[in-house]
């Protein structure tokens, strides 16, 4: 890439002139203006956004941490946050984390010697204290880590309610739910709301609960192995879409119907639920608009803009497919 | 963060003497050096890597330019990235470009100001010419730009011959084509390993060939108007698994079975395709690996390290499942 200096070369005139054009800043005369901004244009010069940031300690640069963009819902997220972003003049630096708190701290380190300019978490390990440390605006998203760290989450409770009185007004009389990790906080918040909706009913087994590790190949195991022990259950509420993909798969290798013979809603509506056969039945989260919201408010902070709310609690929404 | 300064006052020495011990050039004694490393410790100093780039020029950082993250085919392909970027010590910027020319261009000189050290791209419409003008080595992946450009893409003509001789082999007799785009030249390579296989056969029509855009919604739409027209075809190779996932979804609205009426193989080897029912049969690209080579190969030219090879072209694979 050229440098000034050889702008000033071609342009015949100082440094500190194709400065001030740059800049637009002190006196130039028209003519050696137009001389300094054809040799900008002939030499490709691009002014020097790593100068700058040693300067301002900034680098229109924003970190995006997820534990693993393979996750389907991940992709969406960071599609939003990119987008955003680079209509506001800031770039994405892209970490998968793998929720391992080594990780974790190796990334911070360097995204701070980079002079990130602040920082979209997804994360269950990185404690309120480590993120206040890093002296650079923080947004965490999915997961709430502290009331005062900036946050964009879903009503996981409400939705776990939702997804189950659904299956309750189709007409299902034994429901079990499809638990994720016990360690993410939005898997035991989906499991109260699906607790709340069924403990007064005569049939609530505490066994009807079953772990499935938000992803598929455990979802498939623990589904068989509910439905072989309690062929009963007509219906399945799973904690994420890719594990109600899973109990479909299971549904279907014991010679039994989706939804006939058992009905799967999932949560999160990742374009994925769509691609199922038979289509899921799902709680959509507003993933977008989740991460447009956080690299929005992120870059607010960065920019030091009035903000008026830093605590956004969505609400999702019941999208019928056909397996229901 | 703490800067030298402080560090040099929290050690009671001069900055000039913290650079030292930091850098581990010159003289400096080993009370001093242990006062300076607590002092770095206890100020959690980050040695500055802007400062770093802007007097070598490089950043650490690479670019990866892709048309679209939420394209299932991209995800495993940025995590092979990252995870290969990160532990040779390079973080990564995340590009959508939706191969959008304008978008393009925008990214170039924003990732040339802040002195990336190179670029890994996925593009159908940068020409040789403006990448050799960037001046930092480049690398790309999927799609062939030009053969003196390092690239990275798999057989795709003999990977539309293995899957079309497969559905032969196992009993189609009137195989169809759900082509990808026309500007995407491993769309027309694929195309061609299929014609290659049938156009000597007494049942073949060019009208067997049609165009799914390597989307969903507009092969499901192709397929069932190629199945309404010629009920006879009983097997389909898709030129990637999204539009396979179309075509399954297609013959089930026409009441047909999947693979007993209609065998239907894919191409990519996306995890989506596991998930599918039934599970899709496909030519597997070896995703991740393309991207681990890409990283690898970029940052050796990144740091002028003895390449042997700058163009790879690998091999696919049959994996054989239920749609077929």
């Amino acid at each position: 890439m050229a440098t000034i200096k050889e702008v000033a070369k071609e342009a015949g005139v100082s440094v500190a002139t194709v400065s001030r054009v740059i800049n637009n800043n002190g006196y130039v005369n028209d003519e050696t203006r137009k001389r300094v901004e054809k040799a900008i244009q002939s030499l490709n010069y691009q002014p020097n956004d790593v100068a700058r940031s040693l300067f301002k300690k900034q680098s229109q640069t924003i970190g995006l941490m997820v534990p693993d963009i393979m996750n389907p819902f991940f992709p969406e997220l960071a599609r939003a946050v990119e987008d955003t972003a680079s209509k506001l003049g800031y770039t994405v630096i892209l970490c998968n984390t793998d929720e391992d708190i080594e990780k974790e701290q190796m990334y911070l380190n360097t995204l701070l010697r980079k002079y990130i300019d602040g920082l979209i978490v997804v994360s269950n390990t990185l404690t309120a204290k480590q993120i206040k440390r890093l002296n650079v605006p923080v947004v965490t998203v999915d997961r709430e880590i502290s009331k005062d760290i900036p946050t964009i989450i879903v009503q996981n409770t409400a939705g776990g309610r939702m997804a189950t009185r659904y299956l309750k007004e189709i007409g299902c009389e034994r429901i079990a739910h499809l638990k994720g990790p016990d360690h993410i906080r939005n898997a035991n918040e989906r499991c109260c709301g699906y607790k709340e909706e069924v403990h007064n009913e005569p049939w609530f087994k505490e066994d009807y609960i079953i772990e499935g590790h938000y992803e598929m190949e455990s979802a498939i195991k623990a589904t068989y192995q509910l439905l072989t022990r309690y062929p009963d259950i007509d219906g399945i509420f799973a904690g994420n879409d890719i594990m109600a993909i899973g109990a479909i798969k299971a549904v279907h290798q014991l010679g039994k119907k989706v939804p006939d013979d058992v009905a799967v809603i999932g949560f999160d509506g990742i374009a994925l639920a769509k691609a199922a056969t038979p289509e899921l039945t799902t709680i959509a989260q507003p993933i977008y608009e989740m991460g447009r919201m956080a690299a929005n408010l992120l870059i607010d902070l960065i920019e030091k803009k009035k903000i008026e709310k830093t605590f956004y609690n969505l609400e999702v929404e019941l999208v019928k497919r056909q397996s229901t």
